[in-house]
């Protein structure tokens, strides 16, 4: 990365607000000479987090105080109306005054999304903006949309989610003419409700992007796509279904480890083995998930994020900074859709 | 358990037809001498597959000679149509004639589902027939339905799958007073399509299944629900993500512990550690799905279902002809809703 940039980070949001925004946005700094960072939140607690850090570059790190929180169980609408000066709110005002290039937040996704919509707006032939993230996969990895942001989506919306995941997967992740897949299910007679037919039919004729039909939920870990396109209610329900399983598997591993004395020095022994697989898998490497759509850049971190995974997230949004994904998703509207 | 019951196997069905069905039926013949069951399929195939099987009571397996076989990705239209000699079709009759108390099918699930619908009807109260399977969690188990045989589920459709779900679950599974919950997705603002919202509505008024309310995906793992209810789309994609995990996890594992020397030493000491692990989530144990909602009893087994698994997927339909479930899912709908 060669240019300057600055990202606002919303040091309050998430389960532990400025305890871990504060460190994360010390280690990116000084992993990245290039990057300017505003912390917006409570000047008081930034201060005190920031007491101990050893700062490479102090100057590029800023702190822009507001006054008010948005809570995590909160109304998405309440938030809207009630708290202009949430570090929230102010984080993105700043990508939309041109301030940051990007927003990232571990706050309540609602509040998160519906307050970047307002601010930011969507672009020009992009109705809902949509929530993207990274999933492990064999040879590699998925990306997946909408995550939770859309539901009742429409052929039209799910197209939209297409070109925008097809985009952001090629740009930031590096990925070679994406392949893209519409999640349906397996039976032949009812292959897929009525939107996601409509939506196939959309996608054969899309062009530009690398269609290459409806993928089931397997697929998503398999080498035979890249960007799984699906409606927010069902991307979501996947999502979470991969979380408790991953949970489960981890909770019969460790009572399975912890058994008896054997099984306890094997664990000992398999530690390297399971750390190495672990790590494979591990959910805060992919953490940052990103909100397409919109004009500017919003990362949503997961709200129970260490340090280490919301420096992830700070770093996908650098990403798409240097790539300038929205004006790219802008450009590919206008070229292909009206 | 102690009547005399009588169970028809498409023998012709799935991956490996007879070879698979005629030892499974062997294996279940030998454990359940109250149990008979008669093989449907091509004679000679199933008798070639039975030479050399060691039968306890060979007066309890007979064989009902076909000619036509449904193939997997045959279109259910076309094999409803043309293939009325099927053993999957005539398996199904032997249940509409009384002849059989179930039948039990590794074939094509949409073929299955339009055959079993067309041959058996539904019950007096249920639109669509929906598809439950079983699957592990912490503390147990969780009954999840539908898997695919509806998309579009109106809130009506969903509430007769809560019913049936809850009384299976309590029923052929032992769950005591199972509470039931309705799949959905987190975010407040959006919480659920609209279809899910008014399905929480009516089940929140009916006064005999314990309904808890919304759950998430993650919750499916977890000891907190024991009814999952969803649209067939949703429960489908949840269910294949599952499996699509699970192989991905096992493919990393497996690798982990194939690096070098050392890890493939720690590996032969952690197989019995694996192995206890691998028997909880195995998904043979879990093999045969209810389709439940039919005037008659018809259990659905993986297609690739190996000599174990098939077995398993025979015991769940004798369960389920011990309980008479569709009669008591027919009693239950004329009592509170019709």
């Amino acid at each position: 990365m060669s240019k300057s940039l600055t990202i606002s980070l919303d040091a309050m949001g998430g389960d532990f607000g400025a305890e871990v925004v504060v460190p994360a946005a010390v280690l990116c700094s000084n992993r990245n000479p290039e990057l300017s960072l505003i912390l917006v939140g409570d000047e008081k607690i930034i201060r005190q987090h920031l007491a101990n850090a050893r700062l490479k570059y102090p100057e590029k790190l800023s702190i822009h105080h507001t006054t008010q929180v948005v809570e995590m169980d909160e109304p998405p609408a309440l938030a809207l109306r009630g708290k202009k000066d949430s570090s929230m709110r102010v984080a993105i005002n700043l990508v939309k005054e041109g301030e940051a290039n990007a927003a990232v937040s571990a706050g309540n996704t609602g509040a998160l999304m519906a307050t970047a919509r307002f601010v930011l707006k969507t672009l020009p032939g992009i109705d809902r903006p949509a929530i993207m993230t990274t999933i492990p996969a064999i040879g590699g990895h998925t990306h997946m949309l909408d995550l939770g942001a859309n539901v009742d989506s429409s052929a039209e919306h799910l197209h939209q989610f297409a070109i925008m995941g097809y985009i952001a997967a090629n740009e930031v992740f590096g990925e070679k003419n994406a392949r893209v897949g519409l999640l349906n299910i397996g039976e032949e007679d009812i292959k897929g409700n009525d939107q996601v037919k409509q939506a196939h039919q959309l996608l054969k004729q899309d062009q530009v992007i690398n269609y290459i039909g409806y993928v089931e939920g397997d697929d998503i870990f398999k080498d035979s796509v890249d960007v799984v396109v699906a409606d927010g209610f069902v991307g979501n329900v996947s999502l979470k279904t991969m979380e408790g399983l991953a949970q489960l598997i981890s909770h019969f591993m460790r009572e399975a480890f912890n058994k008896n004395i054997f099984t306890k020095m094997v664990a000992v022994l398999s530690l390297p083995v399971l750390n190495s697989f672990k790590k494979r898998v591990d959910p805060r490497r992919y953490n940052g998930a990103s909100m397409l759509g919109l004009r500017g850049i919003v990362i949503k971190s997961h709200g129970g994020a260490d340090v280490f995974s919301f420096a992830n997230a700070i770093e996908i949004a650098m990403a798409q900074v240097e790539h300038d994904i929205p004006n790219k998703i802008k450009s590919h509207l206008e070229a292909h859709i009206g």
